[in-house]
């Protein structure tokens, strides 16, 4: 790419503007998150909420789930910083997805749904951000009451 | 922009990936905070810290005063909600820097260095995230210590 830093950045802000206008992207950060959300919700089916009145989930399924998703962009092998998930502040919701998007080009690299109560008993809290934090790798990824969902989203991301 | 989603995020991954190699984006995060502290860097002289080992500031000016830089994209007019900087959890730091940029290109909007007494006098404490908000507005941005570098980011961001 022979451009500008300056014209890189605006292809990047282009870029989240038509995400947006599809309504991929819902908020003002970073499009991993929300992307993560949009194909949760393409391939789980059930209604994304708004993230402004709502902090606890992100999705309701079609059977009144509610269902929390974290995503992480990481590298291939991924680094130790890369795993741990933002801070939980609340549990009030059913399942988790954890979704890993390759740093390259965001396909997805792995998903899975957790019932919370796994998630909880996995996390660690930390004063410093007032908040429980999981690490995404195997312990809680390859979990036995885990449900593998990479397959589905693939295919939502491909359809998009 | 007539391409798939899937096409759009791996577009998004490989200007990161590019921003990364120029050394203007040195982290996972969205590339604005990184972008910001590059434009200081350019501007103010200085040398960038490593953000892993040090996270009380960004940047060591030649006179060492250490800058602390924060970054918002926001759109016109501006939302309340886009303004609060992220926390600080420290004021270990001599100078910050506030860049503002523009939602749909980055353009550099507006940017000061205000001396850290008058940010700590505007923030507010905030115990769900455990540190310090400040808007980034007026009674900050056009305080009567509040130095000017809007010009100099953008000389800096053309030269990139």
């Amino acid at each position: 790419m022979g451009r500008t830093v300056g014209e890189l950045l605006s292809t990047y802000a282009e870029i989240l503007a038509e995400l947006r206008e599809r309504g991929v992207v819902r908020s003002a950060n970073a499009p991993a998150g929300d992307y993560a959300e949009w194909l949760c919700s393409r391939a789980l089916g059930g209604a994304l909420v708004d993230n402004f009145s709502v902090k606890s989930h992100d999705l309701v399924l079609a059977d009144g789930q509610r269902v929390q998703v974290r995503t992480r962009v990481t590298s291939e092998p991924s680094k130790a910083g890369q795993l741990p998930t933002s801070p939980y502040r609340s549990w009030d919701f059913d399942l988790a997805a954890f979704v890993l998007l390759r740093d390259y080009d965001y396909a997805v690299r792995r998903a899975v749904l957790v019932p919370v109560d796994v998630v909880r008993a996995k996390s660690s809290y930390r004063s410093h951000v007032n908040g429980s934090v999981v690490m995404m790798r195997g312990a809680l990824l390859d979990h036995v009451d885990a449900e593998d969902i990479t397959d589905r989203l693939r295919a939502a991301a491909s359809e998009g």
